[in-house]
């Protein structure tokens, strides 16, 4: 029989379908999708080095002796804009806002065929110090609630472009689903005197069976109650609310960590698509008590359907202490 | 410049991204894409008129003088278990319940290639009977909690079974996303002294500019802060939290309702894949002030990535006032 898991910091109920699990190999690519071998350098490609566009604004650049390792430029779409007052309309139930935001894009690598899971650590301290940099530079702006970082790795999470690349948004608006969360989260503060994060991690270190990785400062770990098959929680070990608070260690840290889980992924899944998002506070509390950063990867190897759209709640058909032991035992 | 609007019944917010708006036709299905002409019988599918497997349970059967039309069957591969007693367990930070419930498939029509865009609409009521007969069995489970009728239509809205069919199921908790609504309605009402959907309906029906379709009994209309491009919702004008409350009168304007609109999806935007949901009140009461059943349909026309996962927030290419126009003038 199968059954359901709540995840207590989303409070997202989920079924655990034991009847149609499968065993994890079984979610890897299978070799006809295997998304073919890339050229290290696309003449087409407009994040290619050499292919820069002179014309354009560049946020930031990191650069060592052979040249830029990682630029942030514009999105060329942007979903919200960078000028522009946040401006509230309100009439009767129509409540809308101006899109004033940011919506940039991190180039990861000079390389087209560059990918994380094989990079470099430099090369990924690189990325991570950029994420830090632009995220504390956004944050100043009294426009923005919230900050979000995410990463779309191949087709079917979402990206058309090969190369390498991260997204940073700022919305001047709280998403409703990070406000509930933060209610939950302050209310377990409240009831119980301390963080539920820093008490999932205890929990999840002391259980043992879930973990993927342990490094000095990280934890990665797949929920209890995991929404899809892989989905995975990597944890900072030191409670802080923003990711904007972590430290030269920590980055370094988390790019071992980073690389390592990614490819794990790569090797046990056959190179899977993915999303991976930093989850920090709000932009009104840097030093939050009750709330703290985490970043999540959701491999896409299942898919949302008409369940999931019109209940919130999710079927797993893989069970986390099988996936993680998986991902654990590939080196 | 983009802007975002709130949803003021789920209260998510909408980047409608218009720098990389597109035209409604532009989401049409390629040529290539459309899916193939289906044969009216397949020796394999098991859905099939004349492939029913005689010792499989049957909970409803519709006939008419050629025999039957629409049956109920058990999903092969259920995710909840109709047998059992609903027990949590809750220890420290975990909380788990036994997986009984409801997980039924209901085969549309005998025909292989049938699909509710080209139906008849006796079909189609024989379809929503089924749904309200068993609905209101389901209903008077004690271990259920609220109960979820889905339909996945094509291979990017989740299913890979050709054979038209729709999914019952039925949860042993109240998902979080849909206690959320709940709450938010309730406040709506505490305040405001009505109904949160009737207020949404009659806000729809003076502006106009989003119906797609007005009948007798239902309205058909993109929300103001639709989360993806033809978004709809269907709304009966008469105020029910349950759907198992329908009358025949409204079943069978619903079937001509659900008609049209899915046949303008059809030719409009060349056969796209879909799932649509109805939402109904939890079987904690059934005569709710504040609650309003609805059926919402979402084409499969974009792609949600790591925005929307990190953030909970949609960033939407079309407005709803363009799709619901280009909608409503196609016949």
């Amino acid at each position: 029989m199968s059954h359901l898991r709540q995840n207590f910091i989303t409070k997202d109920w989920v079924i655990f379908a034991t009847e149609r699990a499968k065993r994890p190999h079984e979610f890897a690519r299978s070799v006809a999708d295997i998304p073919p071998v890339l050229p290290m350098y696309k003449s087409t490609c407009p994040f290619c080095k050499g292919n820069e566009n002179p014309s354009e604004a560049e946020y930031l650049r990191i650069e060592d002796e052979h040249g830029w390792r990682v630029r942030i430029i514009p999105n060329k779409y942007p979903a919200l804009s960078i000028t522009g007052d946040r401006i509230r309309h309100s009439e009767g139930i129509h409540r809308s806002i101006t899109g004033v935001g940011y919506h940039e894009v991190l180039i990861e690598h000079p390389d087209h065929n560059a990918t994380i899971a094989l990079m470099e650590i430099k090369d990924i301290i690189h990325i991570l110090n950029a994420y830090r940099q632009r995220y504390n530079i956004i944050y100043l702006d009294n426009r923005i609630e919230s900050i979000i970082i995410f990463k779309n790795h191949g087709e079917s999470a979402g990206t058309s472009l090969e190369h390498p690349h991260s997204q940073i948004t700022a919305t001047p608006v709280v998403p409703s689903q990070i406000r509930q969360r933060l209610i939950e989260a302050t209310n377990y503060f409240d009831d119980m005197g301390e963080c539920i994060f820093c008490e999932t991690l205890r929990d999840e270190l002391n259980a043992k069976e879930r973990i993927i990785l342990e490094t000095e400062h990280f934890v990665a770990f797949i929920p209890y109650a995991a929404l899809s098959p892989f989905h995975m929680w990597v944890f900072p070990r030191r409670h802080s609310s923003c990711f904007g608070e972590i430290n030269d260690l920590e980055i370094a840290d988390l790019a071992y960590t980073l690389k390592t889980v990614l490819s794990k992924l790569f090797y046990g899944l056959n190179n899977p698509a993915y999303n991976y998002t930093i989850r920090s506070m709000t932009t009104d509390a840097r030093h939050s008590h009750y709330f703290h950063w985490y970043l999540a990867i959701v491999p896409r190897v299942s898919q949302a359907a008409g369940f999931e759209l019109g209940s919130g709640m999710y079927i797993n058909t893989a069970m986390p202490e099988d996936s993680a032991k998986f991902l654990r035992e590939i080196s």
